[in-house]
């Protein structure tokens, strides 16, 4: 908690953001406007003028602000401010995920407008959370600090992408080639959600990502059920008996060494999860199911955040038309991806997949991988005090304390800040579940926003 | 044998089909330039136009010939001859596959020609062995018995269908509708293959089979695998250890009852098939296999003749375009055919595998079925001397002993002739292996047609 002048400095920058709410709303829309579809090429253009605006307007808060090109779609760099505490690197993306099908909007999702619904008034457009809307709050909680003080509130580095929602291409390179001008102490990453709309949350556990393709193939072509069946291996019941192998009857994955590394969370953070309340009848109600499925004896908590999977995402092999067909296929395939958590090493994971495949493979078959991403999870050291700091600030401006939770989903951008630039990252985000990310009628609440806006700047004043 | 008068009477019709016989390709070629495709309604006509032409040419034998219409394409109908011995029906085709892609023919499909090739001279042609070539060598052997002895060589009938290639949907209630007048002694079908170029062949034994489709539903939309992986059941993962369970590591189906009325074949027929030098490297290797994938302790041609099959043949969930995308899907599904002999129920069998699925679905999980066929096995009763009469005659006319054979596949019409009309079959057809049924390039050997037309003469004369 801030006291005596400090905390004054903070009020007066808070109430700016409290009076320049409408214009800060303006400057959103005219971004959202900005058709930043970054995996469709014919969106070229409105991707450099998202780039190009931002640079103009961090331009005007008095940072160094630069549009960075690449083989792909430009960064924005930025940076400015002096500080004692920490130098901060910010990160956001301005691209946008494509807006079919069109028809299922409530409006143009390129016109944004606030809207009342029963849960509140909500900015409704695309980006306007993922991730324009959230990157937008950082950026004007500068601008409200630089009104009041004539500075920004510290020593701050920004680095907007355009590429998030294509794979991000461009990213690494750039780190690499970057890396001097990019590191600072620590990350800001603000592309995550609220717990509830009263509790805001820093992310502090995200699960990394192993995927694999396995494809089975047998004869040279496909067969006749009725001339080869009995005779032929057929590649769709080979991978099922691999499959079938992959988790024992608890749940518990059965992969050589797949849980080296793993451990339960501590007792503290157990009982912080504890009293997050969470629904687990509601959390999978919502979807038609009851029962957690994953490992026995961990929560459906535990089983999405912290302990790891290995899930078959999607298989195909034969005849899947309508109708019948009597055919003994020539392959079958599976894609694979285990989630994982705390230690485990993707690359030994993918190893041990390979192996129980080789090993279990039939005479007459044989075994081909396709290799997508690894990327291993991140436990952030919430040792480290602006954690505590940071999570302080935000419990001063929301209704209830502020979180740690984690993530069940990979942010690679945080495993690529710690591997390429040897930074922390700390993911504070407020986004709602029903934020309709990657969907129709993509909304951001305007609460969101707002305090949102105040937060960061509880959050600067705390730790630049 | 036929000695004496007998032999002279059909020494006779033999000479008089090797005379006629360019007259006989002239017919057959008639028959072949109509394009009876049934599948697609636009060749509506031209299946008429066969049938017609059918009619008119057993007419013109003497048969009581006559179109009969359905709600499909037409059969063809025939009676004609007097005869001590059996009343014989004769069964063929009048419709054929459709041609494409027409590109991989070496001519135009409809237009027939005689070729040289290395293997000897070929009818090619689309219907030059399925069926049109198959049913007009038992046409011939009439013609040329009427010319030399002014009569039919017995007591005949004619059923001649033009929808085999299209689920034959008019087959069975026409057959109910027409019993009492297509019931006959024994049926003749014309619609299977020699064992070798040099060794005719009955069909004595054709599997049946079972379809169904399972479908596994879980959550009632796709998830996402990092937000719910690991609380959320996979309908994939679930499918998979249910097919798991299906065979035992010697390849035994493990369904309840499975094997009820499965018996080992009689060690005589164990000896003529060992007999008939089957080489199963060859068979296997033709296809880039090499070891027998079915029960242990049973021969590649046991496997494929006399033994049953659970066989996957198609299996789908999930994501399966290229790249990858972490989803848990609502749903899986496969397709599966039980390959059926002796007097296995498939409809015990279809309740067999729906209880393992029961049996096996954890909570939060259901399971729905589509139904596709249930033919029966169909073992000829090898007992009635008409098998070994027929086979004798058949040896008579090929360099080689004729052998009893099984299938592994299935022909419903020798199903429907037993169970609508009470009536057992005979399978004799001259049909080679490489004679391309279904696709580009079809052809039918000369030799097949004109011995074949020989050998009609011979077990007519030998039967009727």
């Amino acid at each position: 908690m801030l006291r005596g002048s400090a905390m004054s400095n903070v009020q007066a920058v808070l109430d700016r953001v409290d009076a320049d709410l409408e214009a800060a709303l303006e400057r959103l829309f005219k971004l959202l406007r900005i058709q930043s579809i970054s995996t469709d090429p014919a969106y070229k253009t409105p991707c450099r003028e998202a780039a190009d605006w931002l640079v103009a307007d961090l331009a005007e808060l008095g940072f160094d602000a630069s549009r960075r090109d690449t083989p792909g779609h430009p960064m924005v760099v930025a940076h400015g401010g002096e500080g004692a505490g920490k130098h901060l690197l910010f990160y956001g993306h301005y691209d946008v995920q494509p807006v079919d099908p069109l028809h299922l909007w409530n409006r143009d999702p390129f016109d944004p407008a606030l809207e009342e619904t029963a849960k509140g008034k909500v900015i409704r457009g695309r980006g306007s959370a993922d991730d324009k809307g959230q990157l937008m709050t950082f950026v004007e909680a500068c601008r409200a600090w630089k009104a009041v003080h004539g500075t920004l509130p510290g020593k701050l580095s920004i680095l907007f992408e355009g590429e998030e929602e294509s794979g991000s291409p461009s990213l690494v390179p750039f780190m690499e080639a970057n890396a001097e001008e990019l590191k600072a102490d620590l990350a800001l990453i603000c592309d995550t959600g609220m717990w509830d709309r009263e509790t805001p949350a820093i992310t502090t556990m995200l699960r990394g990502m192993m995927g694999e393709e396995i494809i089975i193939k047998a004869a040279d072509r496909d067969l006749h059920s009725g001339f080869y069946g009995g005779a032929a291996q057929n590649p769709i019941k080979v991978l099922s008996k691999i499959l079938a192998t992959l988790h024992d009857e608890t749940g518990r994955v059965t992969l050589d060494g797949f849980y080296d590394g793993v451990h339960d969370i501590p007792a503290e953070l157990a009982a912080q999860w504890e009293g997050l309340g969470f629904d687990a009848a509601e959390f999978l109600g919502d979807v038609n199911l009851a029962v957690p499925a994953g490992e026995a004896n961990y929560t459906a908590l535990e089983q999405t955040w912290s302990r790891p999977t290995c899930e078959i995402n999607g298989i195909t092999g034969g005849y899947s038309g309508e109708g019948f067909k009597t055919v003994l296929p020539a392959e079958a395939r599976a894609k694979i991806s285990c989630r994982l958590v705390w230690d485990q090493d993707p690359h030994a994971i993918r190893a041990a997949l390979r192996k129980r495949v080789e090993d279990m493979l039939p005479p007459d078959c044989t075994a081909e991988f396709i290799s997508y991403g690894t990327d291993t999870a991140t436990v952030m050291s919430t040792d480290d005090p602006a954690f505590e700091t940071a999570r302080q600030a935000l419990s001063e401006e929301w209704p209830k304390e502020a979180v740690f939770i984690g993530c069940g989903g990979s942010i690679p951008i945080a495993g690529h800040f710690k591997e390429v630039l040897g930074m922390d990252s700390m993911l504070i985000g407020f986004g709602q579940a029903d934020d309709a990310l990657h969907s129709p009628n993509e909304k951001y609440d305007l609460a969101s926003f707002h305090h949102g806006i105040r937060s960061w700047v509880r959050v600067l004043a705390a730790l630049a």
